[in-house]
């Protein structure tokens, strides 16, 4: 089979392998719609991940099922499904505890275009399918559902760890696709002021429409500072960093209040350390509490997000502002995520024929 | 002054009494727009809480300060607040422990129309300003604040109780105005698919406004049947009871998934159990947990809940079908509760002048 | 093979079967000791889980590995392992969202002795090994090791869901084994006065070694008065049920303060009805939350349990009185658990001729 | 009144002020016993709040109280009251959120010795005192209660911010009196293996009494190394830091499994910036959540904690080490803390006559 893939840092290219073989608890499926994601381009052209040759890429998709392992129950070839970006074994102990995202080590529920294969591909392999799969319910656009592997999830799982209340000021740092995943997050947790940190447009014009309330542009000043004056000096009680780098995470110490709460989940690709000035922390005892993790995936994952689409509390539409026809179109797709024109926020690539626009 | 008043257990009336003295931590407050609440119903013709006489009605309002304690500092004579329903002693140790509304005894943090005069009077009294207060911030109609004294908490804290989460089927019993809330909060907790019981045409069309996917009419057979029918045999994730008596739980439990909650906000008036059924029960072990309290009040509870008004998060307006203008309509406002015409989901009582429509 | 099993209700004897047979995710172990549980009492003589015909008996025990899948990773054949008595499909939408004791199905994540042959043979079959074995570790006896299979397991879990803090005030009701270790746990999350209710010598006894400080009889009159009398009029803040029947919940609820919880783990085998009283429920507003859940099992459980009592914390010695050598004399063991001698906590049966005494 | 202060950076004396003024919800108490804190230290020679002018030291001590105000209701002149470090303003907003220690601002709950005069006068005044006093309850040594005021309360918080869980395991960093705390509150907390990185012998004595299984001595390597071969690379799962400085986080998330927490108590001194190491803290989503806050006080804290010693579950003799007699050698205790002599954990003075050994 042909598949997009990372030869090396800094190269990418079509190559030829074998069709993955398929274990009794997993499923082949070929893919019906993808998207790229900017871990993509960090994987290759930042070297985020480390050196990896001949890797298939992609970890955002909809599938179609083409086999299924003899242990398989509730699939079944044919069957249209959402892929999670994140596929964790399901029995580890790491799962059992509640991190199924770190199952066989920090991280490690990360499979797709990491570890193994990914989906830009004639076909790829889910392991631990019954775990790991969901049906597209009636009502999500098959050509959509991508934005549920990955961005809607992150998105959301910053507003899981930064544990949003009813009427909660919140600070979303970065309005890329996840960014704006966590304003409607935050929106769905019951936060009452948004404010969103961002300047491009188009992702503004998207952030208003899923909650946010305030923008606030980093050229204008600081971050804290801003907050600061918008907040008569008091600051936000929850904050999710989904843009930046390790030095965000200062000014987002800066700009919350005691007893507040910040989730990450941004990748962090360069810096050695985050820098918590301890001041600002209470000199230690400010109960402003860190939290930064991989989003949870899996069946149930998919499934109750899915859910949010399904009957209409989210629409992912608005995430998807350029359309690919066909499987070799992928790689047009990361290159344009890898320049970022202006009025991109996510491409899909359309794979099935019958979903093509 | 005057004020109106439960005269005995079926009775009530205008009477005369001395205008509520100041302590140095109170407000003396003479109250902008008042709203009767079904529990005033169940006070003065049910005896729900046993015989009061002469007590002044109504828990439901917001204020104009007109005098304050010599130890307050936060709020000013002048001041238009909002009044919450409950106002607790906040440095009880149920207060300390997290349970604010039961300081100084079950329930004993709602003092209003229970253990001392309520708000339908020409002057009221609120124990701890600094702590029970709040300015009704810009944005928030003051006509429609009664709304945050009792409606929207209570149903919020029946969301709170059930700990919705992402994507989980609710079911919502009973869509008065607190139903409504609920469903509403429900929506903003992340719900999913929201089912309502309920039949009444106006209550039906404001919970589809507040996101209600589905409506159950109990007339067209056991609700926990219904529910089984719509979801497969698989049950609910999360239920709010805010409607019916001590039998609605043992329809909720039929009607609950293993690893479901109850939030009941329901003041359940008479009967002497509620019944859990045993096997439905998991015969003790389902982990189907049963919690019903009531809604936390105080300042911050009024803080948090009018921004989500002030931020356009949540429309308050469609709880409100009849307005009364002048203090002597409170009478009227409380027959109407008392009759529930069809169109009615709750009145408005409008005090102050400068207010009147 | 032989295995002691249920012929019918009512009915116990030595039956021949086939060795179960080994998937690629499972495991078949021979017993090296075994326990009896009051659960296989109501199993065989009250009916309890309905009919079963020649279904081996058993859920508590240590084993040592014969046999494993292709697709098992972390365990060998000869390795001596803790079994849990709840052994969950760990990939289940259940148990993604943490109930995984009810993975397929209410309650079915128990499976030995319920929905397939238990322990009392030469051979069992344990589902997902590497999801529900772990090694016993050095300085846990394996003559005792079954005590963690479910004793430990499900008298803590009565203490995490009733949330026990530091210095809370607990009632523990029943101090069988279960009770016992409910009071085990108390202790180790922080209990400070532990009331319990029980009146056999050697159970109150033990009860003392684990941290009671109080005891209560219920022939001295009613629970709830009593636990009133020792708390001027307050109530504890935590109860765990561990023993009686649906009409103990009464009791339990009259007796917790407001904002209190109870976790129940006593197995409810007969009544239509758990009956909780209105009025002490304060209403429905009383903040008294009801759980009742199955403990959880697999692998971590086992394995932080076992860590326990590797590391000193607890004592599981205490909980047996009885000792019998061979696989042959488990039904000697039940019948002893059956006729309940004054001088009984827990019976084990040494299996593994190296550990016999 | 005379008192021993603070007279500016790097000095202390005995000086003349007047008695405090009691207000109507406060109360005016002499001290029985205190005791010096390692803070009292950093305050008066490293200058750690900044400059202070003849402000009495002391924020650890047990109180005879002299006079109330007129809205006490729970206390009396006469009584022998536990008096907490921290003394929140219980109807603030950051109370009501859960955050008491925060009240008025962060760190603001903590006021002797801080903002106002300490307890080392002739007498003292403490704010809201039925919600920040508690009677000495019978079984606690007078003597030893100020051991309840600031060590107790913030080594356990240290645990409760780590969320210590059955079976964990867990390291604390540092074992000064308030690190020996935090050992014994994980073993309250039911955690199993508990590494202690410490040195002195008697303090290394100490821990293992209250439940320490390794000592780790961080001149034989780097913390994070040795727990790693302790841990076989895994590491641990709960950490609470209550020794060490800005650098010691960077050990302590290279020592943590993913999904772990830390639980920070140490007062942080000086250093620009706390550094997380961005590739052991999982680029960002290693679940490694970082929490550090000052322990809550207020009277309930008291409550529940003497409670643990009243009932045999916390032996805090052990933390006493030296006893002076009489107010006046509060000077000798706090040299005695500055120079920290090898058999020192911590002195307590002995106030008042009819206590004196």
């Amino acid at each position: 089979m042909k598949g997009f893939a990372m030869l090396g840092i800094g190269k990418t290219g079509w190559i030829e392998k074998e069709r993955p073989k398929c274990g009794p608890l997993d499923a082949i499926c070929k893919p019906i719609s993808l998207a790229p994601c900017t871990s993509d381009v960090h994987t290759v052209w930042e070297g985020a991940i480390g050196e990896r040759h001949d890797m298939i890429l992609g970890h955002e998709g909809a599938g179609e099922i083409v086999e299924v392992g003899e242990l398989v129950k509730d699939f079944k070839v044919g069957d249209r499904v959402l892929v999670p970006a994140i596929t964790p074994d399901w029995h580890s102990l790491e799962a059992q505890v509640g991190y199924s995202m770190h199952s066989g080590g920090m991280l490690a529920g990360w499979k797709f275009s990491n570890f193994k294969d990914g989906m830009f591909a004639e076909y790829f392999h889910v392991n631990d399918a019954d775990g790991n799969l969901a049906l597209i319910p009636e009502g999500v656009d098959p050509v959509l559902a991508p934005m549920l592997s990955d961005m809607v999830p992150t998105g959301f799982h910053g507003v899981e760890q930064a544990q949003v209340n009813f009427g909660d000021e919140v600070m979303v740092i970065g309005i890329g696709p996840v960014g704006l995943m966590a304003v409607a997050g935050a929106s769905l947790r019951g936060a009452s002021r948004i404010y969103v940190v961002g300047s491009r447009p188009n992702c503004v014009e998207a952030a208003k429409f899923y909650g946010a309330t305030d923008i606030i542009n980093y050229r204008d000043g600081s971050i804290s500072e801003q907050i600061m004056d918008l907040t008569d000096g008091k600051g936000v009680e929850k904050i999710v960093i989904a843009g930046g780098n390790v030095d965000t995470f200062s000014e987002a110490i800066k700009a919350l209040k005691p007893g507040g709460r910040i989730g990450n989940v941004n990748y962090l690709g360069s810096g050695e350390n985050i820098k918590i000035p301890r001041v600002d922390w209470g000199v230690g005892m400010g109960h402003k509490v860190i939290s930064g993790g991989l989003t949870p995936g899996g069946r149930l994952r998919m499934v109750k997000l899915s859910k949010l689409v399904q009957y209409g509390k989210l629409d992912i539409s608005k995430l998807v502002t350029h359309k690919f026809n066909g499987l070799e179109r992928v790689e047009d797709a990361l290159m344009l995520m890898r320049e970022k024109p202006k009025d991109l926020i996510k491409p899909v690539v359309i794979v099935a024929e019958d979903l093509m626009e």
